[in-house]
């Protein structure tokens, strides 16, 4: 491991109390960013770090002129509704606001007194969108949830032969991401006729479903027409969000073929609203590796990096509560849970293979990885994989079932990273209630 | 003809001596925008619109304040590098705006020396993609295309069971639309194996293609949830242009499955300068009817508006040069021609169905209709289907022959709305030139 610095000390404590307690996961290690405000007042929303249960109000901090060099340029981009222009700067600005952050943060700074004046507690927050996402791209790297799936669709031959030497993509709709909270209403559509020839069904989608993905922001872009290679990709990582792709799989199976999914996902996607930054998260790189049965990468994706450390080790898990859970004071129960390291692509694979052909990604864009189901049954990240395609009901445990999303069933995802001795990351979550149709 | 106004007179007259000249296709009925400046100036990009051989400079009519009401307030919106703040007002600003205009420009009107100031000539302009896109659609809607391609790739069932209930569509990348004029360079990628089970081909694009598809820029949008009926449908189209949405088929044919096609065409779409508002082509809307074989479309896709004139009446044509050919100083060769009037699906239902599970449309927002070629061979918009999957060569009159694009080609397309009794109005063209792979 390289890339560790003095931010990744683990036994680096905060004057703050609460950025030392475990059960919170916003560590002084940790410095995630969000786009916030006051609850329901009419503050400007502008960026912020979590540190504890506090949010370290940067628009404000920038006011004060507290850091120089590097780290003075990055948070001055910070008196604006949207990260885009941080994102911008690229990884040497990202690593000094880091590191200016982490030694204002920890315990006997002289920066205390300067912090202590521009907290907000998270429990008076909310969030927006944290950039302005011009183009959404999602990816399908988990060889658990394709082959899952394509053992419902395609029985014979679940895993489709171009998997395994690229990772697939498609673009998704960028006007829809809605942050953690916005309730989705139940999309309205067609979906296959009973019959081969007769008339579609038209009406609300009765298979709706969520997804547990994660995403990440890209940081710098590239020009159009100049490719990304792997030895840079990482650069282009702001950092990472939880991501609930809702899939409507009824009116997915119509309209499918032959250009992919369209209006089964453009009603909404929810993104949780803090991003680990990709610099957080190196403590939790793992090797990659394919078994010898596979095929490996194309030289294009591949180098010493991705093969040392390609691999996020970051926990994950979808739980749901529905209308009756919540009457009968039931604890949100635990679906399913899963691992990012159980993708068979790396993030900078993603990264080099989205350019490879020219393709230009802005600051903002946003880049999910696909259903992370995991290689064991209750490691499936939606409901489709949890009931095999509707076959098998899902038991909840106050009694209920579920083969699909009910009206008032609310999914929460999150996500941490956990290891001994260091410590816990939290994602925060990424929820959202399912209304009725209009 | 309910839609008709004094602006659709067709015995109109410009004081503009190039606007009542048919060859350029400019006259006073058309009135298109673009957002242009200077060519190689450092002057601001900014919205105009085409008159004869000229421009009338918005952003700088705006300072000179000609107008009152509705149309003052559109004008208004015109010191900006894009038309998205335009596009947001809706329809009764656009029409006002089009009204002071047509007015203005004339035969004897008293606002002749006022516009007259504030023309700059076509010759001496640049063009900026008119609108922030915030996201692109594609549909392939025209079934001509679609049972060509599905011909190629399968024999046996050529239009899959969907494509005469639903328009089909999929998302675009939004960040790679360029201006007409922009060189394209050959994407590399990886495409399938030679045999199942080997490795895939990397490199250049060998199968380069373009498709000649017409695009609309959405107007006012509708909240995320919220439908747009077939009844408000109109009112979100601001205007229209050419789009060629450049195809790598042999990246494509690879990575499709099951997500749809993605690095194969997310390198570049080039679209034409001037946006040919839906106002404008009133006087050339026909009915909308489908074979008593096929299924009417579901309730929701249709209304009387759509019945009586859903289906634009607007010209296409496809040329190409070569290296050879503009050194030999041949002029460019048409490969193909057809209309927008074969498309199985209107632009209104488009815009309805696009929505119809809740997804919002935002100004600026572009949306493709797919390749629109005709029920005939010459109607064919790509080389795809010009060579029947590249199993026959296209011969250009100058004795070189395509499968595909060559580096050095290029292909520019062209529309235009023709009948007797009225101008002729151009859309300009959409050019774009391959260069070598990097």
């Amino acid at each position: 491991m390289t890339n560790l610095n003095e931010t990744h000390d683990p036994s680096l404590k905060s004057w703050l109390a609460s950025a030392n307690e475990p059960s919170i996961g916003f560590p002084v290690q940790h410095l995630p960013f969000a786009v916030f405000r006051r609850t329901a007042s009419r503050e400007p929303f502008r960026p912020g770090v979590a540190l504890g249960d506090q949010i370290i109000d940067l628009a404000q901090l920038a006011s004060l002129k507290p850091f120089s060099g590097l780290a003075a340029e990055a948070l001055n981009t910070c008196n604006a509704p949207t990260l885009n222009a941080l994102m911008a700067l690229g990884q040497s600005h990202w690593s000094a606001l880091r590191l200016a952050l982490s030694r204002g943060a920890r315990d006997h700074s002289p920066s205390q007194a300067t912090l202590e004046q521009v907290l907000v507690p998270q429990a008076q927050a909310e969030y927006s969108l944290p950039a302005q996402i011009r183009d959404y791209t999602d990816f399908y790297i988990s060889i658990h949830h394709a082959t899952a799936g394509g053992k419902i669709s395609r029985p014979d031959a679940p895993l489709l032969p171009n998997f395994k030497w690229l990772p697939i993509g498609y673009h998704g709709r960028a006007s829809s991401v809605v942050i953690s909270g916005h309730a989705v209403v139940r999309p309205v559509g067609q979906s296959r006729p009973a019959q081969s020839g007769q008339m579609p069904r038209f009406g609300p989608s009765q298979r709706l479903d969520f997804e547990l993905e994660m995403a990440m922001f890209v940081g710098r872009g590239n020009a159009q027409g100049k490719r990304i290679t792997i030895d840079e990709a990482d650069q282009h990582i702001f950092g990472l969000c939880i991501l609930n792709d809702w899939s409507a799989r009824d009116i997915q199976a119509w309209e499918v073929q032959p250009l992919g999914p369209f209006l089964a996902k453009s009603f909404a996607t929810t993104i949780s609203p803090w991003i680990v930054t990709r610099e957080a998260l190196e403590p939790f790189r793992l090797p990659f590796s394919r078994p010898d049965s596979d095929p490996q990468p194309l030289p294009y994706l591949m180098n010493e990096s991705v093969k040392q450390g390609g691999v996020y080790d970051i926990g994950l898990k979808a739980l749901i509560s529905t209308d009756h859970s919540r009457a009968a004071q039931h604890a949100p129960a635990l679906l399913a849970h899963s691992n990012l390291c159980h993708a068979y692509w790396t993030l900078s694979q993603l990264i080099t293979h989205h350019t490879v052909n020219g393709c230009n990604l802005q600051p903002g864009d946003l880049i999910g990885t696909g259903t992370m189901s995991g290689p064991h049954p209750d490691q499936a990240l939606s409901f489709n994989e949890l009931s095999v395609g509707a076959t098998q009901a899902v038991k909840l445990p106050w009694g209920q079932e579920r083969m699909f999303l009910e009206d008032g069933d609310e999914i929460t995802l999150q996500a941490e990273c956990v290891k001994p001795g260091y410590p816990r990351l939290s994602f925060g979550q990424a929820t959202g209630k399912i209304l009725p149709a209009v």
